[in-house]
């Protein structure tokens, strides 16, 4: 009998706006998963608790015993909290390793930043294995970005490598936190914006609504001229062979195209840009390839 | 006898306005150095022509066989060419490694970018020995950086890691290749604006002025905001446990000041930044260095 076909991996996938859980085997491949909404307005607690028993209840339906658990989450992953991350209130007080430890009873447990999660998924199976350096670009909820340097992802000295929100905007230099770039492009501000603008659909509305001249067309461009500017240095900074486009805000195609324009026009040697071939999947694939490596 | 003890090692940083050559020992110690001007506006030529004149002079001072060269130039460095490498007028027709060899006599010749050079000197005997990742800012005729991770200069995919000299710079999208952060700031675009106020000195007679208020200083400022929105975002990304400034405008006081002042203003977790220890020596060193590879 081998025991280590019933091994079974947990990755958990931590968003401002959807959490995914998914249950993999011992090699990390995807058995089954499944996508909740977060409602970040009502706390971190409550979304961690709804996963954490979303989890024990797919770990019982694979029939298997679950061995380790990855996990992504945004901002600085610290022992005793989360650095920068804001869009989940309460998310930065929360002990995720303990907490998935008690409540699913295992003790190999691995956190990591989502955005270096996703760059783990590209260099183990994606879009990034043969491609060194490697740029990964995260627009979903907020913004953030990931680096690839000889097959590793690298964390930086506190671990807050690829924190580009916080990078800044606009003309002159900040007084407030207002300045800054997730606050210009980010889904939440998008979705802010629709909401400003009268568009239904959020983000998703704003980026169809663009497609023709109008309202939403004039306010998405300088958004998208400022989220160039920043991955333009980005690129200077580390020449990436390949760009991988990860999160929801990234699936579309305008926003894709205007943003691959923009660094053509600007870089003396543009990288490949592509679109993360794992859906929406790139940090829960990630996490699983954490589980395996816990 | 060991004629290990007579092996000479040169080194030749060029640079936009001066140019370094040294001779080390075996172990890449700089014996003796020579700095002469460019005069990059008489084209690169005649600047590579004097440089080798000197390097086969020094070496006959020193009384040794001549082993290897390292040469550092800026832009990035190809077989037949360089690219990104405007300020010496010709200087991206030359085939460095092939002047070095045809002239001197050797065959052991290895050619870097001027930044990455500075770099592999701060991490072999600077800065960056202990500092992981680590950020090279070199502020000099250009402006350009550099990037160290896991104890290596990472060159990137074609060689172009560092060239934020093309960081888009200013409101809105660039129509014109004046948008640049190398037209706001850079040696040369601080000379120019120096020599539109009717300042003397240059660069530093400019930054030497705007350490009180008046016009040197207000036209410096929103160019320090300019490098400092880019220093940011590189910061960000890379999340450097040290930086180091490198080159003839770093050695201002008041540009690293003010500089360091905006880093710790808008970064969450501000990284160490210093003055290399080198003075202009940087490159030279890491030249060194380069040679003792060869």
């Amino acid at each position: 009998m081998n025991l280590q076909h019933d091994r079974r991996l947990l990755g958990i996938d931590f968003g401002g706006t959807k959490m995914a859980i998914g249950i993999g085997d011992a090699d990390g491949r995807l058995l089954i998963s499944e996508r909740v909404p977060t409602r970040a307005a009502r706390g971190a607690r409550q979304a961690l608790a709804r996963a954490l028993d979303l989890a024990q209840k797919l770990v019982t339906d694979t029939g298997g015993t679950l061995h380790a658990a990855g996990i992504a989450s945004p901002g600085v992953i610290r022992d005793d909290g989360i650095d920068l991350a804001p869009n989940v209130p309460g998310w930065e007080q929360l002990r995720l390793a303990e907490a998935v430890r008690d409540h699913l009873g295992i003790t190999r447990v691995q956190v990591a930043n989502d955005l270096n999660a996703a760059a783990l998924a590209e260099l183990d199976r994606g879009a990034l294995r043969d491609a060194d350096p490697g740029l990964v670009i995260g627009l979903g909820t907020g913004v953030a970005a990931a680096i690839t340097v000889n097959g590793a992802v690298i964390p930086g000295h506190r671990g807050a490598a690829g924190e580009i929100a916080y990078a800044v905007s606009g003309p002159g230099w900040p007084t407030s936190a207002e300045a800054r770039l997730e606050a210009d492009f980010s889904g939440r501000a998008l979705d802010e914006l629709a909401d400003r603008l009268n568009l239904p659909g959020g983000a998703a509305g704003l980026c169809t609504a663009a497609r023709s001249p109008g309202p939403a067309r004039d306010a998405l461009m300088p958004r998208i001229d400022e989220l160039a500017r920043h991955v333009v240095t980005c690129c200077l900074l580390l020449d990436p062979k390949r760009v991988v486009l990860v999160g929801g805000v990234a699936r579309d195609e305008l926003v894709r195209d205007l943003l691959i324009e923009r660094l053509a026009r600007a870089l003396p040697y543009p990288p490949e840009v592509v679109l993360s071939t794992f859906a929406q999947d790139a940090a829960l694939l990630g996490s699983l390839s954490l589980a395996a490596q816990a």
